[in-house]
């Protein structure tokens, strides 16, 4: 089959063995794919994968385990990365996501969706509802990132939450948080990309005339959410809670920069960081149309040209790509 | 009177003016301080603070605020550090030790106590029961910062505590922990520090021991709290802490290392910075014995020999130092 490949110093798109469904696991044909910034970071030397790339993605389920399959066969899906051992001490507890054997799609020791035919736990998938295309669905693992926040952190409308950055996730967090009926503020560097967010009633602030402020404004500011992707943005949620807040980290860089933590103790600073989410809330706000994603794709390839639309996810200002894989 | 003053380069016992008792600040006759290290951080540039050095003080009570010192005239108290405004949001919140306008004693716009006499806000004073020597009383303001942690986190039988660090704050903490029914195990490089909590029925392990099955034994720790006063506690916490556990961050130090905070995203762990506690449990303890300092006792000096208790509390291997100031 086809898929797109990085093997530690190039992606490309090449022939691969195709998976095939064994044990628990099933195979899917792929429709679409997305980048994430996960990705980018991937290809810059974050976690040391190699393989095929892609974690973001639906697919048409053609084969998997016995008993299982007969149910799902052809059913559209979408399927949560990690792939638990299911008997560890943390899958006893329900922490499947944080399983210490875990593999991780396209991003720890199992290849990625973007390919003709990928292989998923059957446990893993969700049916994505009828009314919800595809162009949608394949945001389901990052609106379900988005939505671990809430989660972990009960938030409501006593909160006011400060989302850093204006890229795809910050974009996603920033419904997700609105929908729970916190009150939400996103700062980013991107007229146009705020500008998606204020026609959803979502309160936006460019970052110069925000830093401005945010000192004044700090008291008053329970959450901050550090999506920027940028080693600054911590530095920067510092700054911007109030003490005793709680910052939630969504940003995973390949950087480590120099950081002083004294703020952390001094202001008893909550840092909490978030990763994996639930999909099954996800699914649902995409199709009750409680998260709006239409907007967010920037552009569309075929498979055969992956490697491209990797490097056009990398451009400034780019939002979600697609890559389509039928 | 006499007082141990830094002035940015210099630790030196000189003449100073003797604060006075106005507005709601009581004024007491120094019994006995103590040399915590935040003051060895501070003559390394911490907060860049001037002033008298200390913040760990017993003192007498001579003077005060009118229908106030009536009642308190003699005294034995100790005082709480952080001097609040009383009227701004974080106040009003309940958060004094939040104040933004908070002065704090020996550290930030306050003069402290390594000195004959020392003005605090009569609000902040607690009386010290008479069973109390001015030796174990003088521990209440560290033994309170390790309280905080029980007021932040709920901790019992289930919760396996690992303290990093045995110096003078991770052998109250690992204590005060211990109080509250926790499994704590005791983390350090000096077996003769670590023995003084055998003694107490804390389990101990030696830094380098642990080190190799700190990874094994992860998926049970819980609460890893760095005490170490070390950039490197922070990296040594997280790779000790289990996934969604938490870090309790005790030590404020001058230097920003190099941090990789993506395994705090990956892991989804939840840092908490931890300073200043509650006085009134923190007497309480002490009094009833359930935490002991008689042999963190390391050396005493009198006032005018201020600046070599400076030195010998920071020599290797010294716990607490005190300043005999009456």
């Amino acid at each position: 089959m086809q898929a797109l490949v990085w093997d530690g110093s190039t992606a490309a798109v090449g022939e691969r063995t195709q998976p095939v469904a064994r044990d628990d696991l099933a195979l899917l044909r792929v429709r679409v794919a997305g980048v994430c910034s996960t990705d980018l970071e991937i290809v810059k030397g974050y976690m040391g994968f190699r393989g095929v790339l892609g974690h973001e993605f639906v697919g048409e389920v053609v084969d998997g385990p016995k008993g299982w399959i007969e149910g799902w066969e052809g059913a559209r899906a979408v399927g949560e990365i990690n792939f638990a051992c299911a008997s560890c001490a943390s899958c006893t507890r329900g922490l499947e996501r944080h399983c210490p054997h875990r593999r991780v799609l396209g991003i720890l020791d199992a290849d990625g969706a973007m390919a003709q035919y990928v292989a998923v736990p059957s446990a893993n998938l969700h049916r994505v509802p009828e009314s919800l295309a595809d162009e949608a669905a394949v945001f389901t693992e990052p609106v379900a990132a988005a939505w671990e926040i809430l989660e972990q952190l009960p938030l409501g409308p006593e909160q006011r939450c400060v989302v850093l950055g204006d890229g795809k996730l910050g974009l996603l967090i920033a419904q997700v948080l609105q929908s729970s009926g916190a009150r939400v503020l996103t700062v980013g560097r991107h007229a146009g990309k705020l500008a998606l967010l204020s026609r959803l009633g979502i309160e936006t602030a460019l970052l110069d005339a925000w830093r401005g402020r945010a000192r004044a404004e700090r008291h008053d500011t329970d959450v901050v959410v550090e999506a920027t992707g940028s080693p600054a943005g911590f530095r920067l949620a510092l700054e911007a809670v109030r003490p005793r807040g709680t910052i939630v980290l969504k940003s995973t860089v390949a950087e480590a920069p120099s950081l002083d933590l004294s703020p952390v103790v001094i202001d008893e600073i909550q840092v909490l960081g978030s990763r994996c989410g639930p999909f099954a809330p996800a699914l649902a706000a995409l199709a009750a149309g409680r998260v709006r994603v239409g907007e967010l794709i920037h552009d569309r390839f075929d498979l055969a040209d992956g490697a491209r639309a990797l490097e056009r996810a990398a451009e400034p200002g780019v939002l979600k790509v697609l890559v389509d894989c039928a």
